[in-house]
């Protein structure tokens, strides 16, 4: 019972066995394929679509690019289109609802499949709009930024915002296929490449030393959008989270540590009303912070921190939360997502490079010095 | 792996074991209690609550009568009250959002958990919002009218409707507990009373031949709500439901049983725009058209169609459409749900009385001759 059913990938792929993980959720296991042109690939695409009836959620900046060719590439199955505007402050309900209102004019049964072309957002409203759609039909996530290849396409984290809180409605729900062509990263800005590039730098931190050392050699591959590099980038984070999800889909205990650097993040993201930093590079800033707490807790070397510090800092993002930021508000926004009992609280550190854990009584006093380092250098 | 956690009514319990159901859903088991005077069994629902931080939902004729015994009963937990417009009209993504801004508002956390304290609509909302808020806290439903403790309460479909169709949008979500009073049946006007009693002569029809002889023997000790007669009604049903889910938790097979004369019951209340008939009567008089056309399928005799009819009208319910819906609207309204295919259509039939099956092949013919049978008589 609830044993893994039969992906369509399994015998005779016509692509390279290498590039397709498995994410293991036994009745709920699906598909992530990785590799270069894959938006233009019929044949995966026909394989992976056991709908009549698709429906493909896209933005415009996207939608230029990416949607002639796959409405190319899906011909057989007549898809509809949606494009809804994209962007945090758009992460809604209401926007939900432009999804819901077009999946009932179109009469769209519990067989249909949604596909989500785009970034983060996209990712995240689609999957929750197919998780809620008649209690749930299918979809397959086209992730097209490199932060949604590496983290919001895998997982079946999908929901919106609260206007008091990020992420607060949502549900888990897994896609039944992720589609990652790595061709998209092209017409990318090179800001969001370097932010996806944070989150990849994690996968390495938290779980992966070798894949840490190897984006120490190879950074200039990666930003340099050699194919080679950016899909063994891609292919790696995403075996790395496939792995730890499947062991904790609801986050109730390993999970967690995706979370590393997490929690300086948001507070970052927060008290700049989630203008000025982009999400990756806020993770960046939070990396950082995180090594030098866990250098401060005797858990890693001066070295291994400056070696984080300098590798966040080569790829193009911020290390310091910025002058606007003091101490006392990081503090302060920190608490929100934490809770401080009897002056210690819980953190994700990082034991080693390429192992990170929950540390659940990290002294007030070290975080303190930490958040002192980090936001009074300039002042 | 997988395997049911324990339940807090596994030993010892303080009621009687045989008012005690468990739906079986591996580790989303969850424990259904049936009896009088459960809202004030302070010590049940310490029990069967994990939580610090509570919030009861409710309606304003609900609350009139029930709150403070409620508040009473969970005086340990501090609960937090939200009063929520009740009604079809209101079961929508609007209100559910003045749940989550509640939730938000109270900073409620993870480990959180709602109580849905009246009817249908009530459990449906509170239960779409638990499965939402933070992608999922828990849920304990406590049903206050008959139609709710036999049907919604149970089984995990949660949902609002959409503009253009009922139910539209939701999810599968268990509940952590349910909680059925049936002394709250005292209050119900009779009217509801008897909209319960379709559903209850659903689950005898569909599954258990002697439950519905014995209903048959009882009809006016349960409508004079004589308490040892409602508690075995309220009981097999929900012992009936729990089997059926426990087979089928998303209605993949089996479970659409449960839906035996609800395409009719659909086309009904579509007609009428959710205004003049309760979910129940439409569902009465659906199971009678549902069993004429079963003896016109050859299925039951013109006895058993006697008595099915009979017990529905004895029971007070509708037997007919009503004289301003004709045979060519309500075969409309029904393709809207059901798929024509040469000529014949997938319905639910009773094979007997204490056995349904889904035909898929329901020639167009005879199902024009039940609704030209009912929606013409009086014209």
């Amino acid at each position: 019972m609830n044993s893994r059913p039969s992906s369509p990938f399994d015998a005779n792929p016509s692509m390279a066995p290498e590039r397709i993980i498995t994410v293991e959720l036994t009745d709920r296991s699906y598909t992530v394929l990785v590799g270069a042109g894959l938006l233009q690939r019929s044949d995966l695409w026909t394989r992976g679509i056991r709908a009549h009836q698709v429906l493909i959620v896209t933005s415009a900046p996207i939608a230029q690019h990416y949607l002639n060719p796959m409405l190319k590439t899906l011909e057989r199955f007549s898809p509809e289109v949606i494009v809804i505007p994209d962007g945090e402050q758009h992460k809604t309900l209401q926007t939900l609802e432009l999804i819901f209102d077009k999946l009932m004019q179109l009469r769209f049964d519990r067989s249909a499949t949604l596909i989500a072309l785009g970034g983060g957002v996209i990712c995240d409203m689609t999957g929750f709009a197919a998780a809620c759609y008649r209690r749930g039909i299918a979809v397959i996530h086209a992730p097209t930024t490199l932060l949604a290849q590496v983290d919001a396409a895998i997982g079946g984290k999908t929901g919106v915002n609260h206007h008091l809180g990020k992420n607060m409605i949502g549900a888990f729900y897994q896609p039944s296929m992720v589609v990652i062509d790595t061709d998209t990263l092209s017409t990318l800005p090179v800001r969001q490449l370097q932010a996806g590039l944070a989150e990849i730098i994690k996968y390495g931190l938290l779980a992966d030393e070798p894949f840490f050392n190897w984006i120490e050699n190879n950074l200039s591959e990666i930003l340099g959008l050699r194919s080679q590099a950016v899909q063994k980038a891609v292919l790696t984070s995403c075996q790395i989270k496939a792995r730890i999800v499947a062991e904790d889909e609801t986050e109730q205990g390993i999970r967690a540590l995706l979370n590393l650097g997490h929690t300086f993040a948001h507070a970052i993201e927060t008290l700049t009303n989630y203008q000025s930093w982009l999400h990756g590079e806020a993770v960046g800033t939070g990396l950082v912070m995180a090594a030098h707490l866990s250098m401060l807790l005797g858990y890693i070397s001066t070295h291994d921190y400056e070696r984080i510090a300098n590798l966040i800092h080569k790829a193009g993002l911020p290390t310091r939360p910025g002058l606007d930021i003091d101490p006392k508000s990081m503090l302060d926004a920190m608490k929100q997502d934490k809770k401080i009992i009897d002056g210690t609280l819980r953190l994700i550190v990082i034991e080693r490079i390429g192992q990170a854990k929950v540390s659940s009584d990290v002294p007030l006093v070290l975080l303190e010095t930490t958040l002192n380092t980090f936001c009074q250098t300039y002042a």
